[in-house]
């Protein structure tokens, strides 16, 4: 199979990680004879620096030209604290987003055991969990009006949905659920926002489409509470654009494993994967960083780009024995750790064996 | 001193609740020799019931009449799950809230070290957290314009902030920041909402009028994140109203003292107390929830609306008496469990005495 790969390798560690998944993907194309096509392109804080806009216009096109982009990590503290910047680098991943109709971001929230000692939950609670968060990615008040009035005394957001937007989403999110353990929670605030109301309304008119599936409605707050308290209760967790934000993150830390987790943004015109950590800019350069959540971003690009699941496996094989055999990086290191190249290396040759 | 106390006991168990904290109440205006004069009146659902209206007029009049309001809770599974329903419970908390002037939510988060065995978190990351969130409570997305569009297929709201609302409530942060380890966190998504920019604008320019304090910037995915990983990092934390019913809600259950943590609410006009659970339906009547959230709302009464330090403190001590004893309900006991009413009438009597 030809796969045609776009790579976004971003801002801080951004391209470390992005490297050593490569590494992987490479190893892949060969043991299992596919053709492998990519090109590098800018975004971020880089791309900003560069060409003057974090999304470029090249960068879009090589995208939509591609079955897949692997993106690495943005954001520069630089423009973190400068509220009257006019180029932000996150404005660029939120063309990306729109451009590319990325619509659902597909987060897996999964346990590995040797990490459990560094989850902040008691281990019996969050041993075993194993949910899906899929956070609408391309509507809500991350792309609707906003602006200031009155001499830039007042400032607002606009939160908009349509019911198209989530009937989209919640599909998506019944799919997930059919495949997984039948459950499906919509999180909203319906008793105090309209479009929440929207979201609810929407989700009870399809959920007898789905007699299999159990759909379970809770109020954003209330979810930020049984995230921890009760992770296991979890299979698929559907939300919009803000509330998925916030509740994605809580959900990463929980595992205690936050550099290691991947996500796909499911596109109308390509997917993006990607880790869910940021660009580590304290890092970047010093060759200490993680690559594992970059190299599992990897196999769910085979998984979900290209219907690839054996390909998939084999990284995940892979970074299982790397992580059985202590051969990782610092941060989750309990003997000595290796660096990030060397962790790219040992997985990319332990596929190729 | 002359104590003019509205109770407003609402729903499900809020009848129950807010009984225990009026014996408390009466029997410290006996011992500290105050004249207290309380009427109660309707809310919530019970409020919708009998005169068609969550927060009916009357109810408003008594509260501006009143220094302080001790509330229970609202809320009734009725209306959750009918996103038809014209009038619910939620709108006349919504309504209390912006007519009299309720702009800021206190929620202190503090731990007990007999309850730390019921706090998701392992032990040595929250044991001695000490913090309090601060809520604006009357602006943003839960107050701007609403509604639908194309026939009721696209739904919409407004998230407002002006630089006075803004400045208020920093300003309450501040000063409670300078009462404590002197360090403020405002939590903000400046990357992305025009709102949070002016919120961002806003404190960097006050911060330099209290060199004396930390001030600190965070995006709210980043708080949802560090709450549960370094909660003692916090000490005094403030956000809008959206975000800050998100966070209130995690941050209050990683201390495992759900059940126990009491809030005030600082009007224009008066100020509110009232526990952070909810109205908890399926306990109602039962006399088995859990009154010390409430008993401790009233502390804070006696501290923020009376300026009544003594008074507060003597609820607590009884508090903690209560439960050094064991003198406590089924949710928290250890040994035997005693009724509401029987742990509102111990704590009542350990004051008298
Ligand atoms: C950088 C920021 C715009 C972005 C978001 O809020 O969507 C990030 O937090 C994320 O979750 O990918
Ligand atoms: C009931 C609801 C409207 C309310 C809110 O979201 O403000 C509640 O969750 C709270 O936090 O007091």
């Amino acid at each position: 199979m030809k796969l045609k790969i776009a790579i976004l390798p971003g801002d801080g560690i951004g391209p470390e990680i992005t490297e050593q998944a490569m590494k992987t993907v490479k190893a892949l194309a060969k043991k299992f004879n596919h053709e492998l096509e990519y090109e590098y392109a800018l975004t971020g804080a880089i791309a900003i620096d560069k060409v003057g806009n974090p999304y470029p216009d090249e960068t879009h096109e090589l995208c939509m030209n591609s079955d897949a982009v692997l993106f690495g990590a943005i954001g520069d503290p630089r423009f973190d604290n400068n509220p009257k910047a006019t180029v932000r680098p996150e404005q660029g991943l939120l063309a990306m987003r729109k451009k590319l109709g990325l619509y659902a971001n597909i987060r897996p929230v999964e346990t590995f055991e040797q990490l459990l000692h560094k989850s902040p939950l008691r281990r019996e609670l969050v041993e075993g969990a194993d949910f899906v968060c899929i956070r609408e990615l391309t509507g809500g008040i991350y792309f609707g009006e906003k602006g200031r009035k009155d001499n830039g005394n007042t400032a607002f957001d606009t939160n908009t949905y349509t019911r198209e937007e989530i009937e989209r989403i919640l599909k998506l999110g019944y799919e997930f659920a059919a495949q997984r353990r039948k459950k499906l929670t919509v999180v909203d605030k319906a008793n105090v926002l309209e479009s929440s109301r929207l979201w609810r309304e929407v989700a009870q008119k399809m959920a007898p489409r789905y007699p299999d599936i159990q759909t379970e409605y809770m109020f954003v707050d209330n979810a930020a509470m049984q995230i921890i308290q009760w992770p296991k209760n979890f299979d698929v967790m559907v939300t919009e654009n803000m509330f998925g934000d916030i509740l994605t993150d809580e959900a990463s830390v929980i595992t205690g494993s936050l550099g290691l987790l991947p996500s796909a943004s499911i596109g109308i015109h390509t997917s993006v994967f990607e880790p869910i950590h940021g660009s580590y800019p304290q890092a970047a350069g010093k060759d200490i960083a993680n690559p594992i959540a970059t190299i599992l971003s990897a196999a769910m690009m085979f998984e979900t780009a290209f219907n690839l699941p054996d390909e998939g496996k084999a990284i995940r094989d892979a970074v299982a024995a790397s992580m059985d055999e202590g051969f990782v990086t610092e941060d989750i290191a309990q003997g000595p750790a290796y660096k990030t190249s060397q962790v790219g290396d040992w997985i990319a040759h332990y596929i190729e064996k």
